[in-house]
């Protein structure tokens, strides 16, 4: 049947035939179909959606159109976390050692950071000498060794959303759910995994401004996982202020070894709790929840998790010695603090402003050729809900350049809001959904 | 502002500012923007319309991608007639030259066939030796001499219609009023007209189905060419069976002369005379639409409107001969019958299908590249209504060649629905929507 034809049919709210689905995506990934009439099919999607049947044919064909990993000769669980994005996530970086330390193979891919959002990649390769560019095999080999492994997005892996990505982001397709679902879940199903912790991220600083929208990805998003055999639970967490005290790359690699040391933050450090105990029960190493949390924090504890680390980092020949060491990491020229304007309490920290300080200084990109300097950013002193006084130090801005450096200055300033009532936080996690229970 | 953010705006449900719809049409016109945003754009506005401010910046701006043309040195009122398209549907023909004669210019752009519909162009060209590719000068020079010239649309009028009706056709963007208001309407406004009346078939054989849709679409392009200062009418009428007898090139010029010798079918002439009665009133020489209907009357009666035809023919190279010998245009060589299967009364004739019997005998083309025959179609003997006896014709097939003459012949039979009551036909003309009341 004619592309023109699913176009009408999607158009007009007709369920369109997995079949027929599988079809296109392969003919677009191999460039017979073109870019206009996709651009048509993804705009008809934005309206009317895509039924669990037609999203999981999507997800299948795109995941289909570039390799798949296959670690089913490395014994054990094979389990990814993936998170939809904020200021100061620097939750893998822990996250996937503490996993390993606990028995469960955890085998990332991951991004790089655009616009206010920092990525793992960044982050890791703040570590002198550490590659993210590594070969399959290599992989493979890393994986195999100590059950964890950081790699970046390579061409061969879903080729169709590399190309379906930059469609929508000139077409006003970006904000689909069963759009970013396909996205999201055919990269991750490509990893050859068993289980996958989804953290999508809700409040100013997400793509996800409310809670009813991300509680419908979450449910999307495990829907796919499940469908693809995969087993998923997504975590929908708060991200109405920058997740722990620091933001900038080497910055965060700062705050995931205190977080490995026990010392990091308690808003960190509960989610990388919280997010690892999920992976190992769905791994199958603990029985409960619960089991999981203690299991993960006996990692951190034991130093087990901080072992995994420097194994992780020397297989991707990175200075283990990091983990011991934090001056080894770039470390920027020059602080200034940014100060209180009047006395209160901090009520909200705006993550957006934060991420875009950050950017200023050259800790992110504007655009995805854009060089970051890995020493700077901003650490945070005054999280919401804290006292302070006219004149105290609520952030400091590291910086090696003062370019932009009045600009970032006056927009951190103004992404602390101080008031005289103390508002409490809400929960880090707001709520579980759980692919096995669906 | 980016073009990306004007589709999120329409996406969103937004009124885009009619000066950033001109600016994207002059852009996309000028290959500025390409094909995969617009048609986003386009699969937006399907969902989500355009107000009148928008749909008049829009269809302006497409109009002002070519020529318009300026007939305001020649005297007198300048009205046009165009209709959606129906099965059987030759009124331009007589219509023109019978308002010419009362007085009013029509200066006509017209199109040729395409699926089951015929095209005015390919009509004309079956008279010997007239030509529709004429020069901008010959047809200005034609409506001065004779108040009635027809052309075939050319590359320089409207050129961002062709390339965005090109896009539309393969992205499911077609059936959108809007779009559809905005491509009638530039190219009409682009002939320098001062009145134009709007025929909107309704019915099985034409593009609106239900009267609902139809009456919104002609509220729609009579909005438009209100606001483009042009006084416009719209005509709903029906199209649930052909138009008069004939359906065919040179049989639907027989059909033509026969109404300008007021000898044609009831409903063709009865249509000619209403459209041409409100052309007379647009283009201001009667006071009433029913003083209208009386000078159109009087110029069948007296032979003025079989004159101005026959020096139509003449100025574009015709032989006017053919106004009074129909034998000088093309005849098939072989006719065949196709006969009643039972007695009763004919209920139904299918428009769609009699439209493709024609072009399965060579009428018609299937793709634009096609030739057709001129001297080939359908001549209907049993319209809805007719009682007929088992074995009665009631249609001959007019051929050349019998490729395809089985299954021409299937086709029209099963055009026929013959029933035990008589139903009775609805009205010809089914609403009127003047642009001076809106």
């Amino acid at each position: 049947m004619l592309f023109s034809q699913q176009i009408r049919f999607k158009r007009d709210g007709r369920a369109l035939q997995p079949e027929a689905i599988r079809s296109f995506i392969r003919e677009y990934a191999s460039d017979m179909i073109p870019d206009y009439q996709m651009a048509a099919m993804l705009m008809a999607v934005f309206f009317k959606g895509l039924n669990p049947d037609e999203l999981w044919a999507w997800t299948d064909a795109m995941l289909r159109s570039g390799d798949v990993m296959d670690f089913s000769d490395i014994p054990g669980a094979k389990v990814d976390k993936h998170s939809t994005g904020g200021v100061g996530d620097k939750i893998s970086i822990p996250l996937a050692p503490l996993v390993a330390a606990c028995g469960v193979n955890v085998p990332m891919i991951s991004g790089r950071g655009l616009g206010h959002t920092g990525g793992t990649l960044d982050k890791l390769e703040s570590i002198p000498g550490f590659k993210t560019r590594i070969g399959t095999n290599e992989f493979r080999a890393a994986l195999a060794a100590n059950g964890v492994a950081m790699l970046g997005q390579t061409e061969n892996i879903v080729p169709a959303d590399k190309r379906m990505y930059s469609l929508r982001d000139v077409t006003g397709t970006v904000e689909s759910i069963p759009l970013i679902a396909a996205s999201i879940m055919s990269k991750k199903l490509a990893e050859g995994i068993s289980g996958l912790v989804l953290d999508v991220k809700v409040g100013s600083g997400a793509f996800m401004k409310g809670v009813d929208q991300a509680r419908e990805l979450a449910g999307t998003l495990v829907a796919v996982g499940q469908a693809g055999g995969v087993r998923t639970t997504a975590f929908l967490t708060d991200m109405d202020e920058p997740l722990g005290t620091m933001v900038g790359n080497a910055l965060e690699i700062v705050e995931s070894v205190q977080i490995l040391r026990n010392e990091g933050p308690a808003d960190t450090t509960a989610l990388t709790v919280e997010l690892g105990a999920r992976m190992l029960l769905l791994g199958g190493v603990v029985v409960s929840h619960e089991e999981g949390r203690e299991r993960i924090l006996g990692a951190i504890a034991s130093g087990a998790g901080l072992d995994k680390f420097r194994a992780m980092i020397a297989a991707q020949g990175g200075n283990p010695a990091v983990a011991d060491d934090l001056s080894i990491l770039p470390r920027a020229a020059r602080q200034i603090g940014v100060k209180a304007s009047r006395n209160g309490y901090v009520t909200a920290v705006d993550c957006e402003k934060v991420g875009i300080a950050s950017l200023l200084v050259g800790g992110g990109r504007r655009r995805k050729e854009d060089e970051i300097d890995p020493a700077v950013g901003v650490r945070i002193l005054a999280r919401r809900g804290t006292f302070v006084s006219v004149g105290d130090d609520v952030a400091v801005i590291e910086y090696n350049s003062d370019a932009s450096l009045d600009a970032a200055s006056k927009l951190l300033s103004s992404a602390f809001s101080i008031g005289d009532e103390m508002v409490p936080a809400g929960p880090l996690v707001i709520d579980v959904i759980d692919g096995a229970a669906l």
